[in-house]
């Protein structure tokens, strides 16, 4: 297809103008970069050749529409991918600013380079060239685009709620997973669920000054220290009762295919996660602690005095954001009170507590046997010249759940991440080559489902 | 003395003035309003009579110096107070803005209204109305003022420890604590030491995604929960190893005397404290648990994401503010390897620790029959009609450990204070009646020790 290879310069120029907005879903002062994104891939639809390129506006973010559905009797896919991207910081880590994209090498650099602008560009660049060269597509196609992936997707979930036809389809196609090794053509059949909250805890009403009340005072972070605690052990243990009751032990022949895969433990701690030592439940292998196995961790604390020197304050007021991801077939809303039932549990004397959801989404696991995941990985295979993998992924698509539960289809999770990509991260980076393949992998997709 | 009485509309006016000026030490970007402050000072002594009235520099923020020694043959009293104050935040709990006086009943509310500003005014006008009504004073007198109260105070230590003949002095009198009950004459015989310092974590060489990683990597924030869960048990108890060896336990007599105060924990815990629930070491009485007992605190949190709504960040690094108060006989150099020693211990695989001392203090218990603390006794009591009670503060004031130390001098604490003055919290106050006392009394205490 030398289409694709004729076109490449272009696709690069597009992708970091794509990049260079600051489409921050969590940060409410980007509201205006989050409709210039979406308006970006409404244009960019349109101009790839779909019917319909159209924002759909609601509560939250605009979702992004478009269709072409010319091929009667053939499947319809629903595309699916999000131009929202995570905050940069820590700012002073990037080695260049996340929204001016740079190249170095091979790889691109950028906030969204990778999670999930360069993927979703894929798709829309795929079938961009098949309708370039052939004038149709061999199978029926929708994109459904949505800017609060990284922020917990109400809009999208609603929208597929309530059963508007713009959402029929036969299978979903999701392009925000990654290879399990460069050149390794992957379909991620597992994700993991998430509960995301934030625990409040009060104790007196006002500040407290440590010296003269130190000793009386009950202290929210010294709480919020005894609480997490008291939530996972040492050794990672999840100590939350009935939490794991509901856990799904991978299958022995899956777990057979997870020894043969291209990993090494000590390459894995050393380049990858870069860190002294792997840690977690020691009673479970890596790729089972990442893929098949719930977790506990905490992203953030505030309360009291964080500036420059001594503040000798007991804070009446603080805060933890805390996070729990989930494996089929744990139930988010299930886990979640089990979860804020042992916070209340472990709350030390002095202090109340609250919880205060900020999102949920369920775990999922798709059949390796199922048609259209089998397509998918002949099309990887005929693109890279190798036999495709199976993996799961440790991150939570909560799209994925929402497809299953209101459309009641399959999500084939075709990624062209690396390992390494830095995702939400300073120096977020995309492969090139990663996405120049990926562009012919999913056109000849298409082309395999078309028959 | 109607001076006294005459002059309190110009003490206030005075007041005000310096409790306008920001003397924040603990923010460099106000190092312009500590010199305004010390300034200040320096013109308050200069007015009310005192010889030499000079700034000291060296390393950090100006001492301020002033003398009268036209009393042969009497003792020479060295006047302590401090010109800086605590950080305001957080700003939005004062009912009026920090640095705007605003007078409220009989109290006065802005920062270092009581701590200190209010409590060193009660100084210098005491010797100034001594001064205007009777031409000389009946010691003599030295003041050292330091603006490094609330950061380490590391320039007066330094001063004080060079042997400079400013320094030489029979006894310190401090006014920067509290009486222990409205119109109680109080001295206060001990105060609590300090160690503060800063734990720093480090896990992975970069942020990572929780769900990508969450399972083998360590988590910094989740690491300074283990550790400070393995210092300090839930019921308060240290977990030091040899940490609490050296706490001398209070003489029978003095808890009985402690006994006879009036004190009533509940209206203590509801009124003061302003919580549901005392908490601490359950085998030791409130008013022991903060005079006469260590403790250790977690003043602020710093690592991962904290804005609003989520990131699923597993930070690569993590902060904690962390303070321990020590009691007599603890060594602050001995206690503070002892808690990097266990913090070591404490910490969980994967992550390295690194702890960064802000300042130490030692701990102090002056001796109730000394003459200074004796005289000072009596001209509280001529000044308010009652016996004077002998109290501990669970505070930390590093000034008194440095004049034993180098000076071997006992310091008389005489306090004007009341608990409930929102020392280093908001709405901070100073209860104007014990202001105008304050001065009288000083003056009465000078008498005193002049025979």
């Amino acid at each position: 297809m030398s289409y694709f290879e004729d076109n490449r310069d272009r696709y690069l120029e597009e992708l970091k103008a794509f990049l260079r907005i600051p489409s921050i879903s969590t940060l409410s002062e980007h509201a205006a970069d989050i409709r210039r994104a979406s308006e970006f891939v409404r244009a960019g639809l349109e101009k790839a050749g779909l019917e319909r390129a159209e924002l759909i506006e609601g509560d939250g973010n605009p979702l992004v529409y478009g269709q072409w559905l010319g091929a009667p009797g053939k499947p319809t896919v629903l595309f699916y991918g999000h131009y929202d991207v995570q905050p940069p910081d820590p700012l002073e880590e990037w080695t260049s600013p996340p929204f001016e994209p740079e190249l170095r090498g091979e790889d691109i650099f950028a906030r969204g380079a990778s999670d999930d602008k360069g993927q979703l560009w894929i798709l829309v660049k795929a079938v961009e060239g098949l309708l370039a060269t052939r004038g149709s597509l061999p199978v029926n196609v929708r994109f459904l685009i949505e800017g609060e992936e990284e922020t917990g997707g109400e809009h999208i979930e609603a929208f597929v709620a309530s059963g508007d036809p713009r959402t029929k389809a036969d299978a979903a196609v999701i392009c925000d997973t990654e290879m399990f090794a460069p050149n390794l053509p992957t379909i991620c059949v597992g994700l993991r669920g998430i509960v995301y909250g934030e625990l409040h805890v009060r104790g007196a009403e006002q500040d407290l000054h440590s010296g003269v009340y130190g000793g009386v005072a009950p202290n929210p972070l010294n709480a919020i220290a005894e609480i997490l605690t008291a939530l996972k052990d040492r050794d990672g243990h999840i100590r939350i009762p009935g939490f794991c009751d509901k856990v799904r032990p991978p299958t022995a022949e899956e777990l057979e295919a997870w020894k043969r895969l291209p990993f090494d433990e000590e390459e894995y701690r050393k380049k990858e996660v870069r860190v002294s030592e792997l840690v977690g439940e020691p009673e479970y292998s890596p790729l089972e602690r990442v893929w098949a196995r719930p977790t506990l961790d905490c992203h953030g604390i505030t309360g009291g005095f964080t500036g420059e020197g001594a503040k000798t304050v007991i804070p009446a007021r603080a805060t933890a954001k805390i996070s729990t991801r989930l494996v089929a077939d744990q139930d988010p809303e299930e886990a979640e009170a089990q979860l804020v039932a042992a916070i209340r549990a472990a709350a030390p004397r002095g202090v109340s507590v609250e919880w205060k959801t900020i999102h949920r989404a369920a775990p999922s696991l798709v059949d390796t046997g199922d048609p259209f995941v089998r397509a998918a990985a002949r099309a990887l295979e005929e693109t890279f010249g190798k036999p495709t993998v199976f993996i799961r992924s440790g991150g939570s698509i909560p799209i994925v759940g929402v497809f299953d539960q209101h459309l009641r289809i399959p999500s084939v999770l075709m990624g062209f991440g690396l390992p390494d990509d830095n995702l939400h991260a300073p120096n977020e980076k995309f492969h090139l080559p990663n996405f120049y393949r990926g562009i012919q992998a999913v056109a000849r997709y298409l082309e395999v489902l078309g028959g």
